[in-house]
């Protein structure tokens, strides 16, 4: 900004003939000193003439918001999954009037005393299958009454001093295995990845249960080899992807190689959707009859590529829901609330035929 | 936040002894007003016991800075390039210790008045093929002296009245043809979206120039029907997506139908990344030894699936150099830069065997 090119209430009371007090209450909508219309219309003529800007920082002092909410995100934008949070979130709080500000990693006192110093409104707290909202955070946000919403934590069904989004992992799972049963499969190759963490116990404990009622489907589980260290490593640096993509390759080519299969009735069930585009890659070249299945979404495009098929979390939704639930928590009174939102199947339909139709008809005009 | 429950400077007074201003005398590093050293120690001493936050949007009035940067930006997360975008400004935005705050569709003046009123420090505005930045803005940020910087605006070689990062479409295309020339490609089949735009103008001159001078490589140009109306609804619907991938899918069809191919010496170019994905599954369904090409990067991991070669962007690098140019266009002296960012070659081989190999060893042990 260039220094003094912005016009000041002084710069107004001098044209006017006023004093700084006057323009102050004339430009003020809640001012309750008498001030006659005239008097009102000609300093605000004046401001718009001289292209006055009232000073943003002062109006949010005085209101003691600044109408920004605090994401706080230690995960690369470039995971699909991240982009679609994030891309929710902007949209549920532009609706809301509030503004979204990116944060990354920092002490947890750092981002509570942005909110307690009127920084920011509130903070939204976006975990993942290894990461939830640690301890100190937790206690500062419940010392300080911070507004806070917590998503993908694990959080459902336990008490929280905050309002918390989850996924319902387990029940994706059960509607992705009946799905399959429906698609004839007799062999699921459970692609597990080595890190052991909380969604993923559900995950499997889910995946057990499921075939533990279907007698008739038989399990074989092949580890993909990311542990802690190779995960960090692939979310910093494009080789170690490609790295790691060729890993799951050679390792689903061994176990299909070792078994003899049956293409028709065997489905390749990845953990992470990350991990289905190698998989397709080689039951693709192996025998186009195998099913992939993620519990996830991976980033191929189903209805593209045959027999795909994903447990799709609704990432976007939850973005929404979590603009929503920050907004209750600003208000002193509002009460926590508790989400769990289901994944849905994602084969590739078109949702909605009609619509679909109608815009295909209009495009041929 | 809970009414009353955050500590004041009268709150530390009253047990500190003193007046409202000594404790504001005594907190504030800058002061000059002589105060005991005992006297400063017990006030920090209180204000810590007590838990009292300094005021940020007090601070930030003061210091006429928010240290918050602007990113205006009209298109999803959900698209890769974006997330990629926004990522290296995420990160750049960062190691100079300022906020990135996602901006949405408004009216210019809403945002240059956001600059002027000291709640944003400088705007970020990342533009497309059909989108540049409006006349509007750009005469209101030369009015006002506002520190922006334009990404991807088609800007450079233009005096503009801020700092500009564009990407050097025409490059990446000479690049790619030779890299396409040097494995055999003889006969060209260019995807070419409908919607004519000023990246699309540039890329087709230079796939033009670049053919013009390889008289042994033919061209054949397959249009892929998307339209601006046709793009409005896939960035918004899935379903769309979906239909849009299967039109892809029968237009490459056709046109590799009538010709009577040789695959071995025949590249599949698409103008769009996000054209490969269908692309691709169609020339791989026909005959894997299709080379698929992309003047920009698509989901699809190169180095995973074969024949697959992307002219890629340095999109996060872009962003890097948004956050570095925001911060020279706040400083009133700066001049204006102005990058030209060349696109690589990613065929997906490993960048740095190197450290790759280390990595696969530490991995073993």
């Amino acid at each position: 900004m260039i220094a003094g090119a912005r016009p000041t209430l002084k710069d107004i009371a001098v044209r006017a003939g006023v004093s700084v007090s006057t323009v102050s209450y004339a430009l003020n909508e809640h001012s309750t000193l008498p001030l006659s219309d005239t008097t009102k219309a000609t300093i605000r003529q004046i401001a718009r003439e001289i292209g006055y800007v009232p000073n943003g920082l002062a109006r949010s002092l005085q209101a003691g918001s600044s109408r920004t909410i605090g994401v706080l995100l230690d995960k690369p934008l470039t995971t699909p999954r991240y982009a679609a949070i994030v891309q929710g979130l902007s949209e549920g709080l532009t609706e809301q009037g509030l503004h979204l500000a990116l944060l990354h990693k920092g002490p947890a006192s750092q981002w509570v005393n942005a909110v307690r110093g009127y920084q920011l409104d509130g903070l939204i707290f976006i975990g993942h299958d290894d990461h939830e909202v640690p301890g100190e955070l937790t206690e500062l946000v419940a010392r300080h009454g911070v507004p806070f919403v917590a998503l993908d934590c694990g959080a459902f069904g336990e008490e929280r001093p905050y309002s918390t989004v989850d996924f319902d992992y387990g029940a994706g799972v059960e509607v992705l295995m009946a799905e399959l049963e429906r698609r004839g499969t007799r062999i699921v190759y459970y692609l597990r990845p080595d890190v052991v963490s909380r969604a993923e116990r559900i995950r499997e404990r889910a995946v057990l249960a499921a075939l533990g009622q279907r007698p008739e489907v038989a399990l074989q589980v092949i580890p993909t080899g990311i542990t802690a260290d190779v995960l960090k490593r692939v979310d910093e640096d494009t080789d170690q992807q490609t790295a790691y993509a060729h890993e799951i390759v050679s390792r689903v080519e061994q176990a299909l190689e070792a078994d003899g299969t049956d293409p028709e009735h065997t489905t390749l069930l990845c953990s992470w959707g990350a991990d289905v585009e190698a998989v397709y890659r080689v039951a693709q070249r192996r025998d186009p009859r195998f099913t992939v299945a993620g519990l996830a979404a991976g980033t191929l495009t189903t209805g593209l590529w045959p027999n795909l098929i994903y447990s799709r979390l609704p990432l976007e939704d939850a973005g929404r829901e979590c603009a929503r639930l920050i907004v209750g928590e600003t208000s002193p009174s509002a009460d926590h609330e508790h989400l769990l939102l289901p994944p849905v199947i994602d084969a590739g339909q078109i949702r909605n035929p009609e619509t679909f139709a109608r815009n295909r008809a209009a495009d041929e005009k």
